[in-house]
């Protein structure tokens, strides 16, 4: 019920009476009461005025379920979510959700992780309070072929969720790091689950330095959060829901064109390589070129020094600016 | 010691002194006694004579840890073997272990499947006493889109092995049925866990319709077991470490190229599509041809009737003969 009394006071600008409140959820005055009294303690900020009734003024930075809940506008992104304060690592929870049959959609989140993953097994600082840790388990119905062109689906939908509620620059360096100030403020985990011709599930996975105040020395300069670069905090449920919106949206693109075709241009515009040099360190042969963007199939399309062009994939190499880590 | 002592009766011809294995396992003839006792109870016929010592005669047909290791020649393939009576699914099991850690090579067997799986998480008939169920965990260091090659080659290993122990002429119904007399006598469902770029792990299920003697009626026409077909009974270790040592030899090879070039015309001859007529059926799109082999990728090379070429991948096609199930 928290979180339908959260929506519907988000839903309306000025006061909702009690008696709205319990007619809607058919309940009683005393249910509402409890509640409200129950969210204050969590810290929001609910005027109560006699013959008004309700108001909420401030939502405090929790990554409650009801929070969460009550801030997504989307369709199957995030239904349900499943809310932990702790855990190993969302996308262990999330696969094994997928294993067990879990839901298109299901949004494993927590608000720290014990045993936090970065890509091939590595750790993935996870503090509490400060950083969303969040994994979406997705049932896509195409080839597994195309399931890791599916990280930069999710790569764009943070970076355009996080311009949007921040108002920065935030950009993307290929595939799926997102930049700000040409530091990485978020990492992205893509894992799949499948048979030759049939994907079981996949789980993509997002860490996003919220409110970190400070990291650890072998990553500061790397490594960077919202609040380090803009000099305010933020609320992570509201980024949260956004990075969802944005992904519903893009993901049924993808999957109606089973390429990246629709969102390549909007890919391209946020990729902080572009028009860039870089270096591609592929194992035995390095070279240097200028990023053009992404091709259909989300391959960097590098035009080199002779003017030939090479498309390479995310799989055989990893590129680097010619100037720090962007 | 299980294992110990049968694996020393089987490389001894003739007898073997009580003395002798007491010396090479480092225990007291009491122990070895008891041990003995135990085999036979099992199944084992061994026969002891005074002064002589200990000579294995017969084995049951049970797929016990110290049956199955004491058969195995490999070097990692099945090293260690994990049995259970009865499991859910064998794949299940191995996936499990794949992410609690386990090793390459683990091999995962039981005498009874309680939701032995199929393809796309269809079922598979999995009663006790008369097949093989296995399943193998792998962790190879090559690219994810390698891993659909890894079907044919436990394909290849399977039809090989049973060539070896049976005599019999099994054939591959591509990418990976394994088929005697055209019904199928074997299923290989391949899982994959991966990241973009980066294997997780791979399971590779095997199930071998070995003294089955009857089948559903539903799959009657397609499926057939070793004893239905040759009319005796077959002991399941023997082919299951037949299975292993092909596996590992042929996957050494496939790991070393990273495509099926050297396993190229093994497979090919083992093909019983090869030069018949075939209906490759896509969604949207079906046309008739002759099969002529695989290519380096895994593929299969289709002539169409217009003398043209046409490469098909195993994801998207299926593949139907002209006259039945091959």
């Amino acid at each position: 019920m928290k979180t339908e009394i959260l929506t519907i006071l988000r839903e309306n600008e000025g006061y909702v009476s009690g008696q709205q409140l319990c007619d809607k959820l058919n309940v009683s005055r005393t249910a509402v009461w409890k509640v409200i009294e129950q969210l204050k303690k969590e810290g929001y900020k609910i005027e109560a005025v006699r013959n008004k009734g309700y108001h909420l003024t401030e939502s405090p930075d929790v990554m409650s379920q009801a929070e969460i809940e009550s801030r997504l506008e989307t369709e199957w992104a995030g239904n349900p979510v499943i809310y932990m304060d702790e855990t190993d690592s969302t996308n262990i929870q999330a696969k094994k959700l997928g294993e067990a049959g879990g839901k298109h959609g299901t949004l494993v989140v927590s608000d720290r992780q014990t045993a936090g993953k970065g890509r091939r097994g590595r750790g993935w600082e996870s503090p509490s309070g400060a950083s969303i840790y969040m994994s979406i388990l997705l049932r896509p119905e195409f080839l597994p072929d195309k399931a890791p062109m599916l990280t930069l689906v999710m790569a764009l939908a943070v970076a355009e969720a996080v311009q949007e509620v921040t108002g920065e620059a935030a950009g993307i360096k290929w595939p799926n790091d997102i930049v700000l100030n040409k530091k990485k403020i978020c990492g992205i985990l893509t894992e799949m689950s499948a048979e030759i011709d049939y994907i079981n599930h996949v789980v993509i996975g997002v860490g996003i330095n919220v409110n970190t105040e400070s990291f650890p020395e072998e990553i500061q300069k790397t490594a960077t959060s919202l609040a380090i670069e803009t000099g305010k905090k933020w609320k992570r449920p509201d980024l949260a829901a956004a990075v969802m919106r944005y992904f519903e949206n893009y993901y049924n693109m993808f999957a109606e064109a089973q390429d990246l075709k629709p969102l390549q241009e909007r890919y391209n515009r946020l990729l902080v390589n572009k028009d860039r040099e870089i270096q591609v360190l592929e194992p035995g042969h390095e070279f240097g070129g200028t990023a053009l963007g992404i091709n259909e199939t989300g391959e960097l399309i590098v035009r080199k020094a002779d003017g030939s062009i090479e498309e390479i994939y995310a799989g055989e190499v990893s590129v680097r600016g010619i100037y720090g880590y962007v």
